[in-house]
């Protein structure tokens, strides 16, 4: 458990074990990536995460060359892909519409709230389900011609609300804890019900 | 619309235009992945597919060395992605726990129908939302380091009764539409309710 006494939901929050945190974006859901450097934070949605490898957990992330999280990530070589619910969805929006570079406020503006998770140095946003801390693996090439960053996931810690157990609990967790699927237009649809193929493991 | 006679789904199929191809993908459902290569067809389940450029339309998607499927996308250097359906999740699931490998009728067993779609050669699954036809864009580092294989989208088709005019309507759509959402251990959250962030153009 975390100890910042300043996050809310500190009590909640527990460290998932690294080979269970690719199930934390299996689902497929819309992220938010944030990153800081020199004291510059920003906080950008992306439809385009995924995961790419178990152990280490890897994943990867679209970041446009417009946006100026990217910028931090190139200059910091670490970034924070964390999973937001519906109750996040307005923020959401507009994390992903707007640029740090016209809009200096963007964050407050969006009513981002950013907080510390233990031995991290990275910028985690308050309310989500689920934060995978990511160290860059360097692919110059791939990040140049497809805009397109390999993270290994060096931390994961998620809402013991909605994800404990290594297990996404939406059916018992209230709507709110839904995550995200974007679609365009500022069209989404949250996650639904579950269900079971009855013969899995 | 296809004129594929075989088909009986074939009257409620339109292409969809390539710049809004993204949008069958975006909402990060389970797809299936299929290629054939000297009259051997495979089909796959991967969670792990996403999106990579509008235009022209990219996609990127995980196949691991194991896979027979991995084979004929090396061998035909083209491949399908489509969007299974609740009413496919037995399905879904049988093709992604065998391997051609082992099971020389995989295909069979698990129910998978196969139909073909105007200028293609390739093997798209029947019952399926959407499709998108992939010819690989040769990443060799990739492929070998990541199982990570780039594809560029030459073709989109959609089931106008789930996605018409550039946008899903699962709302209106019987469940048995819904995109899959793989978890882990053969669970599945199916697609949502849609709701709008409000200000989106």
């Amino acid at each position: 458990m975390t100890q910042d006494t300043t996050n809310p939901q500190a009590a909640y929050i527990a460290a998932v074990e690294l080979e269970k945190a690719y199930r934390l974006i299996n689902h497929g859901p819309t992220v938010l990536v944030s990153a800081s450097h020199d004291a510059v934070v920003d906080v950008m949605a992306a439809s385009w995460a995924c995961a790419l490898d178990f152990a280490p957990p890897k994943l990867t992330v679209v970041l446009d060359k417009s946006t100026r999280t990217r910028e931090l990530v190139e200059q910091s070589s670490q970034w924070v892909v964390q999973v937001p619910t519906l109750a996040q969805m307005q923020m959401v929006h507009a994390v992903g519409t707007h640029s740090l570079h016209q809009q200096p406020d963007k964050l407050q503006r969006a009513g981002v709230g950013l907080v510390g998770m233990p031995e991290s140095t990275l910028p985690f946003v308050q309310g989500c389900s689920a934060w995978l801390a990511c160290r860059l693996v360097p692919e110059p090439h791939n990040q140049q011609a497809y805009d397109l960053f390999i993270g290994e996931v060096t931390g994961a810690w998620a809402d013991t609300r909605v994800f404990a157990h290594g297990h996404w609990h939406f059916e018992t967790a209230g709507p709110q804890w839904r995550s995200l699927h974007y679609v365009a237009g500022g069209q989404f649809y949250a996650t639904g019900e579950a269900f079971s193929s009855g013969d899995g493991p």
